[in-house]
């Protein structure tokens, strides 16, 4: 197994990584899944603890030079795939106005939006000149990786922003943006228009700096019932994406708890659907077809248990969808407890292994 | 409307509610729905509040003369079906020997389960001796609302349970509880087991004080992947239910999250399955067939609504069932922030929601 994988290490050096990405992104044949992991710049790294003691988790999003130094942590460390720029999903909420604070339970918007005049002085920004410190992360995170590693650039989808701009903060039950949506279902879209229509344009300046591929992140998806989910994240969520207009830079569509919604899910049209270890990956296959990729979906609390575990979960993902249009990773972000050593066997366990042998195209018999 | 309304009310008092309510758990014809809510003497109540006012969370659930008084402040104020009887699911982890602390963000358990020893040194409590307060709080809820109402007792399902018992509290990813799942299985699954026993023994001393049934709240099912749900959850809810015999009395089995599961939670052999709004009742019942009862399945968001949209959400619900083997409920507790007559009119439109006219049985041309 150990010279397996160091043969595989080697060959891992020597492809180019942006294009396998993509290849799955796009549903293309590929000799291996590609491996990333949620939240791979984080706690659990002894590195990213060291720069973290030293300065605060906003200062480190808004330094280029910081954001990208925790950003090529995992990739040394553990070996993924892509690399993905450190940032928060609160930054462009800051951009639009809001007043962004650092709390021990993490950054807040202290004071959310609750009225209409609350939402009409919400201000379109400008990526460039606002959050220029993000464009700038990943234009040094590209000259650092070269062209051969592929950078993601992500941000919040709009109800899921919505969430954390109506409530300050993850609340159980989401009460106050539930309260707005049904009070005041206009007043609502109206915000998550305008989130959507300032996330297309802070994405765009992602792509423009050099990012490969982007990922939107609805973490909060979950919360909605089918019917609410169809009536105001999925139109909203479409909108973002067609404004934002991505043309060959591939979406990854995350939602968490999202099992009742996938249907729904695949129509926002992103390329590839990200979901977390509620979705059997076959069924999820076999009831979407090929033509969405599938990003996930082991359970992040797998990496706590013994390795024989983190690979055969690797592994039995990487089955369920035979390496076809799937990029391997966690199904939520990896957990700060986790051993560096387990993150590791993940990634090694995605990257060697084996895919069954297709027909290449073009001589089916 | 109004007069309808008035109509239902004082057909309804006059109403035997405990044979109402049996009916609906055994699935068997009705001339209505039964109503009742998750957390229905709680905060959105000002008398529940002017109670708490004046004595802590723990103290109210110790003192039987306390319990029974917030327990039937809801059936006089919003005019429910059935009454829970007022406790805290972790009441049987201290009784097991945990110390049981509150605090700001509720009870933890300060001193959580995390090694072999610990898991040994659990006791198997006598509820009448431990719990009493629980029991004798039931006897009393059933000499004031007299035979023809019933009280409903509940505990943790083990899984759920176990979360917090491990965890100390609800936490994000609920890390320490997988850990001891992945790496320590075989002692996760006896503490399981020791939970289940206990708990059965404890729901059989609810019962004989008069509770006519009893609900499970496995409120974290949700997350846990199917295999992990098969593996551990399951099983230990099915030793539980099988010590317990509950015979003629309803179990009630309540999962938040959890439509990637549905189908295995109903091997769980309880009568009824409580469900949140992220399942649709009538695919739910298609799946299922018309074996097993479904309690369910508002989102409690909805309530901070308008009340037309209350109204709307209590009739759609009931449709989807067509009120056969349908206990109308939200999909978790109510929301503090719950206008009180928005909780009277779910009640009200549920209990005035006309089924369609079935064929009497036995007339079946």
């Amino acid at each position: 197994m150990a010279s397996n994988g160091v043969k595989m290490q080697e060959k891992t050096a020597r492809e180019n990584r942006k294009e396998l990405f993509l290849r799955a992104c796009r549903s293309e044949p590929v000799e291996r899944v590609p491996v990333w992991i949620m939240r791979q710049a984080g706690r659990y790294l002894p590195e990213y603890r060291a720069v973290r003691e030293k300065h605060a988790f906003l200062k480190v999003c808004k330094t280029p030079e910081l954001a990208a130094e925790v950003s090529l942590q995992p990739y040394r460390a553990i070996a993924v795939d892509a690399v993905i720029v450190f940032s928060d999903i609160l930054i462009p909420a800051e951009a639009m106005g809001m007043a962004l604070e650092l709390t021990d339970a993490g950054p807040v918007l202290a004071n959310p939006v609750r009225e209409r005049v609350q939402v009409d002085a919400l201000r379109n920004f400008d990526p460039e000149q606002e959050t220029g410190f993000v464009a700038e992360a990943i234009r040094q995170l590209c000259r650092a990786l070269g062209p051969e590693v592929p950078v993601i650039g992500f941000a919040a989808a709009p109800w899921t922003l919505a969430c954390y701009m109506v409530e300050g903060r993850a609340r159980e039950g989401f009460p106050t943006v539930k309260k707005m949506m049904y009070q005041e279902p206009r007043l609502f879209r109206m915000l998550l228009e305008t989130i959507a229509r300032n996330t297309a344009a802070y994405l765009q300046a992602q792509t423009a700096a050099g990012a490969a591929a982007v990922q939107l992140f609805d973490t909060w998806a979950g919360e909605l019932s089918q019917r609410d989910y169809d009536e105001f994240a999925l139109p909203t969520t479409r909108l973002l994406l067609a404004e934002l207009n991505a043309g060959p830079v591939p979406v990854i569509l995350y939602t968490k708890g999202s099992a009742h919604l996938l249907g729904s899910v695949a129509q926002a049209g992103a390329n590839v659907l990200s979901v977390d270890w509620r979705v059997d990956l076959g069924e999820l296959r076999h009831q979407l077809g090929n033509g969405v990729a599938l990003q996930g979906n082991v359970d992040p609390g797998v990496l706590l248990g013994p390795e024989a575990g983190v690979c055969a979960a690797a592994r039995e993902a990487i089955e369920k969808t035979a390496g076809l249009g799937h990029i391997l990773n966690l199904g939520h972000g990896i957990l700060p407890a986790t051993p560096v050593e387990n993150a590791r066997a993940f990634v090694r366990a995605g990257q060697t292994t084996p895919l069954p042998a297709r027909v290449p195209l073009g001589r089916v018999s």
